[in-house]
């Protein structure tokens, strides 16, 4: 018989890809946590046990065993409640891929049901048709206190016939799992980031909840892992769709609630660009620590991609733990260096002065029988960006520090970058801002207090590789160049669309996809960096670099 | 009624991807030949119509007009005989993904017939899950002069049930094929070369051939496409799983086969060692002109990788398009400038020499004060290979060159190589050649003449870097590394099995496997090589950076 009340509680942590002793431990601690707060059921994250996503680490024999003893070992550690966490498990069946994502149920001490998600996101950054069987329908309903207690796995419930225009995939689980008579559906999932999507995924799963007259309780994952950010963000919703309870974003966050007609917390949404600032400062300190970086370095121009950098980054790490450079050359203009002075003073962080002068010089002196007469401009224009990437990886090398690229999603979108040269570095934090973002970004930091000189935000926008220069002299203005990229990169639109979209001629629009197409060889060796747009450049989207599209 | 005698021809082409224009003109062309030849069914590739891999290509909408356009003009042009060719084509179902990998059959003006692929490679580098909808069974069976004519594209042969210990797919195509009662078995494909792999699927498609007894005529793909080469290497086996008919490798190839009984051409199979060198030239080659380079530009060390990448370029280019680059250091000994010279004159090619003395001198001044006491050799060492990557960027940019970086598969797995510096390039040619197999492939270019210079066969390897510097005071001896590496990335095995197929201790093992993983930051950003053994890093490698799996 259904109990009249159950609690359920809503873990939603930062799980570490390949940490199978810290994330298990983690789990066992907000796994007793619940317990001692009265839950019957506690949700962890999608693959909470191995971290999302693990990629082809799966593929190795030795990952998948930990994973399994980890499972088992937190599976001993559950008491009263049940506690649901994901994990890759092994497929023993005789043909098929090796592994599942599965979601382990476990209660007493003893692993008591399992899960396979049955669809398996294979588009943009996701890979999972490459390493996972598909579970066969219809799914599990967990029995806790008398509840049927459906269970599905983040991309299973994204896949709703009413709410998509066209649907991805044949089956529908939430519709067949609907079909068994639910009490509760819990989703437990790792959903990254991206602008505005929180609000896509609140009123897609307050449809689901709606339609099919099921509360809806989801766990998402919270923390960055290369280049994607989970914002957490979970959600409780009533069987009418509304929401009922919710975690905070970019943190870790633990919360409980009474079913039915309880209620969760509900802590205040935030605006896009509050958001994406903390998407950024959320990826940036989770790189850093998954990787063991404690302090980082950055060329700061007195422009404004190396300002906001440097920005998140004291942010993100401490403003102690940043190191500006500053790298003045030839045709650096005295306000650059008065700039950059004045943001290190803002920030708080160290700022070291080196002049690339000398080392351009030499480089002039050996290549010039090499250059000979003629147009050297682009080279020497190159080499200038090169010397400074140079001296910031040579002070990594050094000190260990992580070295931040400052380059926008505009300008490696169009190759306004040198490969090599200020597109080096360990991460680069805003290779998915526009730079009309970036001026947003700017803008917000520096409601608080001005943080950024009002001065670099004002200045037209120059690389300073020879005199005089400026942006506008080489791209269109990014309030035009901005939607251009977005209509042809985010969207994949044809030229003409692109450029009715953007309100550019057709002629800019051509040129400018012509040029996306043809720097595809440098994105392909950019360092990662968070994917915050609908289409980031990087893995999630797997251009040819040899071909000869012409749109 | 069945026609005594059916004239196959097999057109194996070397297509462009994107290059609709182009690769339509080679595809009517050959289809003209082999009607002029007599031929009655005509083979092309898989996806001859848009290329192989289209990749995110696919998700343009354009793109996908234009491979439509393309497909009915090509369909056009056929005359008495049924061509078969593969192109992308629109799924237009309401649900599941845009894109067919379809085969589409044409004759006397117009499209008889179109086949779905229903087995999408999703591993290593193929990513068809993300882009294709399977086609559903049991396929397409062509009716030519009363033969009936079954139609396969590629990875649907790969899943036979017999021949696989675990076959990775439920679907058998070839058995639900068979049983339609066939009197010949076709199949179009794009199967990437890797060292050994030809034996393989002669192997298997023999073993189909005669499981089903009905005969099976291949058509592969020829190229180089980015990261992959296609060998070729069609063929044809009849009902007894005998090879009666293929293509030379490595090169377009057309040829006709009568059946049943007649006999078509078959060239000398090569050894691995000499097929390696050719698909070298091949990858590199293609990747050139698909690009629009007309040259190349690479550092001579005097050392064995720059010597066997040199001559592979040159193969590739020809001598007169090869510029090599002698930057002598510090740390260089004078036998290294003597082997580049020599190098050079024995290849033909061009060689400048550029001194990075006054260069690094200037950075050390620079960055001195930054750097302070201490140890700063790994600095210096990277700050040396940098200013030479920068170099030949340099040099690239100023003539348009196509920078070819020397590093070898060893090296690059452990990180004994420089971000930005030795790894810096455009196409890194030998990066999934291990170092053993580096000097089995200079000794056979030697074979024919003493091309690369005996004593930088002979001596010790050497970054000469610092002060008499060898790889084998920070590496095991490449015999011993060689096979771990194989181990451990090839095979994915445990550092136990590792170390036991490697003859080497687990400690070193273990060592090793630690250093792979650490330094998936460089190969993040290397450069695009062709892919020879079962698993290359790059594409087909996609482990996380931010990660904390112990081995």
């Amino acid at each position: 018989m259904k109990s009249s009340r159950l609690r359920v509680a809503v873990a939603q942590i930062d799980t570490t890809v390949g940490d199978f002793p810290g994330n298990s431990e983690k789990i066992v601690a907000f796994g007793r946590r619940a317990e001692s707060a009265g839950a019957d059921l506690v949700l962890f994250p999608e693959l909470a046990v191995s971290g999302y996503p693990p990629r082809d680490l799966v593929e190795r024999r030795s990952f998948l065993d930990e994973a399994e003893r980890a499972t088992d070992r937190i599976a001993r550690a559950t008491g009263s409640a049940t506690w649901l966490y994901g994990a890759p498990l092994r497929n023993r069946a005789r043909t098929g891929r090796n592994v599942f994502n599965a979601a382990v149920a476990a209660r007493a001490g003893r692993r008591v049901g399992e899960y396979h998600k049955r669809l398996l996101p294979t588009y943009d950054v996701f890979d999972e048709g490459r390493y996972f069987e598909p579970g066969r329908g219809p799914g599990l309903v967990l029995r806790i206190k008398g509840w049927r207690v459906g269970v599905t796995i983040c991309e299973d419930i994204w896949n709703d016939k009413t709410f998509w225009k066209r649907p991805l995939y044949a089956p529908d689980p939430v519709a067949e799992l609907a079909a068994l008579d639910l009490d509760l559906h819990v989703n437990v999932s790792a959903s990254p980031y991206t602008l505005g999507k929180d609000r896509l995924r609140r009123r897609m799963m307050g449809r689901i909840a709606r339609r099919t007259k099921v509360p809806l309780v989801s766990c998402n994952l919270v923390g960055g892992n290369d280049g994607l950010v989970f914002d957490g963000a979970s959600a409780a919703f009533d069987e009418t769709g509304r929401v009922v309870g919710s975690s905070r974003s970019f943190e870790e966050d633990f919360w409980t609630i009474d079913l039915p007609g309880g209620r969760g917390p509900k802590p205040p949404v935030e605006d896009d660009v509050a958001g994406l600032r903390r998407a950024l400062v959320l990826a940036l300190s989770d790189y850093a620590a998954k990787c063991g970086f404690r302090e980082a370095v950055l060329g700061v121009s007195g422009g404004i991609d190396s300002a906001v950098t440097a920005a998140l980054a004291a942010e993100a790490l401490g403003a102690e733990k940043v190191l500006g450079v500053a790298m003045p050359g030839p045709y650096s203009s005295k306000g650059s260096l008065r700039d950059a002075r004045d943001l290190a003073k803002r920030l708080g962080i160290r700022l070291i002065e080196i002049p690339i002068g000398p080392v351009f010089d030499a480089y002039r002196g050996v290549l010039g029988p090499a250059f000979g007469p003629g147009d050297c401009v682009p080279a020497e224009e190159n080499l200038q960006a090169r010397i400074r990437g140079a001296i910031l990886m040579g002070l990594s090398n050094r000190f260990g520090y992580l070295v931040l690229s400052t380059g926008n999603k505009s300008e490696i979108a169009v190759g306004y970058c040198t490969l090599y040269g200020d597109m080096a570095g360990g991460y680069a934090l805003i290779s998915d801002i526009p730079k009309t973002l970036v001026y947003e970004l700017a803008r917000r930091i520096n409601r608080e207090r001005e943080t950024i000189p009002a001065r670099t935000i004002a200045k037209a926008p120059s690389a300073e590789l020879r005199p005089n220069q400026k942006d506008s002299d080489t791209l269109p203005p990014y309030a035009i160049l901005d939607p251009l990229i977005e209509a042809l990169v985010d969207r994949s639109l044809p030229v003409d669309a692109a450029a009715e979209r953007a309100k550019a001629s057709k002629r800019l629009a051509r040129e400018i996809a012509r040029r996306i197409d043809r720097n595809e060889y440098k994105r392909r060796q950019m360092p990662p960096g968070p994917k915050v747009t609908a289409k980031a450049f990087g893995e999630g989207r797997r251009y040819p670099i040899a071909h000869r599209f012409r749109v």
